[in-house]
């Protein structure tokens, strides 16, 4: 797999020794201690732990759980930066050129955000776009664990062809460690009522999550409102459509009624701060409503055509900006934003990541202790400096599964296959946009 | 001065060879341009341009103009992390570490946050803090250019100490090319009548800057309003203070007649939008209204441990999203931030930097063209890449005054100084709060 670019290792088992800090998520930030992986899982943690495998010093390092993006679309990668405007007006123009897409640009975008995800530190991804196939055969090559599946959208694609795309999709994947078919629903305004009844009953049947964007916008609202008679999370409800295998988008413009309704059907939620903020769709996702109220919210960076950077980190800190923003109070801390994105991100992709501790799968990242944006860094200062400070480029190294799929010392060959595909994503931007 | 950590090379001559991008500030994006930099001065911009002296491959670079921080404390960076909660509370605990200050934890803790500014992009700053005569001292071993000064604080320090202090950096840095002495004037609130007018005094005769907070929150001016009968800028204006060596910071609370006071006094403002954000200062400073009134607005950090970052890509990036979710409008675009973080920081400074254009003083930064956060890079997105995509961790190579003062590739020394100052402030942290 290293002809990939990145440098895939699987060792048996492998000691990340000595760890100046681990972020366990359960006990705390730990100081001085070994974690030992073995067989994909963390087997043990503990002092002066030996193994005849892999060894990695880790006494310069801080040691946290795989960061989980909760909402995004990989492979629009392709648009990052080619528009740069209001919601409706970019989304004609996106559209114009994914009318265009083909299979293989969405591999190669897809190739270019993972390498971007797993540079900076995110282990695992929501993902909805167009060829999920080629993004799944992406995800298994590079080393990454991604969600993902065709889209309901009744103006590109029938609801037939969605679901012989998925049966394929669960045919090959049903059993993969790193790829997880799910039912991907735009949103209400681009389906019909029996395409969401279709979805849903797909869903129960394959028992596959669903996830969907909602009220993203006060159009979106609006029309909904006027269509139906209620607003898009009741409507949901009114069509069974809020369980717990439910993921929902956005939220940027939900009721306190209809938290109350996410919250009885067990779904969870993705937060995508900058993505709103950037395409000024305004509304307040309320955070501390949803926590208090026993949702389990993850954060999104949303596609990088409108965040534009897939850096979990930096959607982090913007999480607590925002809210602190909104709520025009300091409530919101950098541990709450670091738990949704690992602990509720685990939860809600499913796996048992999100926490170090004994058991879990190993979905870990490895930062550099002397990066300069955490100076001064102590154990009492770990978390703000993760959430405030840190970047991707902070990453050390990440684990997927026990696996070591980066490792920032080693990325020569990387930058020149990044090279490659960045040319060719050009030539294809500029052949049909020029 | 390599002695410090940082490679701090003065050739004669430097030409930035074939870089593959130029973002000039004035004529656009130009590709595939030698930047040819001589006695501290860019010489030329053309192609197959050859000089005797240092040559730097950019063939793999973006060179842009440094980036000014127009507001921050940068010796802060000591409470980085330290106390993470909402406006007044946190200044009580930031006020108890501060009180037990020393001279050397000053000179310390700049030089550190000079680094992480050097690495990531910033070539100049705007800083308001105690014993700015270590500050100024570290700077110029680093090499950062610095625009600081003691600060008139009522309840802290005379004003006849301040001019005492003020007299001394006049004497020493008067003539400096990389310090600027300032009048710093904490705020209305930490001021009296006679204090304002009197740093007023010494701001016209020495023809030196003032540089001052106003209108962060909502209790200070409903206090200015209750006790003077006037908005804070509005009193500003009546004592004489607006004037276009003003550089006003924060303005979250300004209303639109004061906006009209400030471009008719002709002083300039920074926007910290993080700062705000995470204190939860809430507020909405007015970005559209001031540029469109023709108000210098730059773009401050403020201080490390308000933000918690020295890092102006990632304020420029806050800068748009911000201003986008208040606005509800995505008028505010990525150009908007680049020029308040170089060409207007360049005016706020009152220096010739933050153009790359011929007979500009070099305070440039140089760019990694093929970081993956970046990618795909086109000239055509060339700007929301630096403003949405880029983190200072892209910055290869930081030129202040025409001397190479950061090199990316060149961080061993740096590493292990890092770690020896991190040590020493954390040992000063726990005897002061332990």
């Amino acid at each position: 797999m290293s002809r990939l670019g990145l440098l895939v290792s699987m060792p048996e088992e492998l000691l990340l020794k000595n760890c100046r800090y681990v972020v366990t998520m359960v006990k705390g930030v730990l100081s001085n201690k070994d974690v030992l992986v073995s067989d994909g899982r963390i087997e043990a943690i503990g002092e002066r732990l030996s193994k005849s495998g892999t060894v990695v010093d880790c006494s310069n390092k801080i040691v946290v759980p795989g960061l989980v993006n909760s909402h995004t679309h990989a492979a629009t990668v392709l648009l990052r930066g080619y528009y740069d405007a209001e919601h409706h007006k970019w989304l004609e123009k996106i559209w114009s050129v994914e009318a265009e897409l083909e299979p293989k640009v969405v591999y190669l975008a897809s190739k270019l955000a993972m390498y971007e995800m797993l540079s900076s530190g995110t282990t695992a991804f929501v993902d909805m776009y167009f060829y999920p196939e080629e993004t799944a055969r992406a995800a298994v090559e590079v080393g990454i664990r991604a969600v993902l599946g065709p889209v309901f959208l009744d103006r590109l694609v029938s609801p037939d062809e969605v679901i012989r795309s998925l049966d394929r999709l669960v045919r090959e994947y049903g059993r993969s460690p790193l790829v997880t078919p799910i039912v991907n629903v735009h949103s209400i305004y681009a389906c019909s009522q029996e395409t969401l009844l279709t979805a849903k009953e797909y869903s129960e049947r394959e028992g596959l999550g669903i996830h969907m964007h909602v009220s993203e916008t006060r159009r979106e609202v609006f029309e909904c409102k006027r269509r139906h008679g209620v607003f898009p999370v009741e409507y949901l409800n009114k069509l069974g459509l809020l369980t717990d295998r439910t993921h929902l988008v956005n939220l940027g413009w939900i009721t306190s009624w209809e938290i109350r309704l996410v919250k009885e059907g067990g779904a969870s939620v993705a937060h995508c701060p900058a993505s709103n903020m950037k395409l000024a769709t305004a509304g307040f996702f309320p955070f501390k409503e949803m926590v208090r109220g026993g949702v389990t919210v993850g954060i999104g960076t949303d596609g990088p055509a409108t965040n534009n950077s897939l850096d979990m980190f930096r959607e982090m800190r913007t999480t607590v900006l925002l809210q602190r923003n909104n709520y025009w109070d300091a409530e919101v801390r950098a541990i709450d934003a670091l738990r949704a994105a690992t602990v509720n991100g685990g939860r809600i992709i499913g796996k048992k990541v999100g926490k170090v501790v004994e058991g879990y799968t190993a979905d870990l990242v490895v930062l550099d202790a002397l990066s300069l944006r955490l100076q001064p860094l102590r154990r009492d200062n770990v978390i703000p400096a993760l959430v405030y400070s840190a970047t991707g480029a902070d990453v050390a190294m990440t684990i997927v599964d026990g696996r070591i799929v980066y490792r920032r010392d080693r990325v020569a060959k990387l930058r020149s296959e990044v090279e490659a595909i960045s040319a060719e994503l050009n030539a294809f931007m500029e052949r049909v946009t020029g």
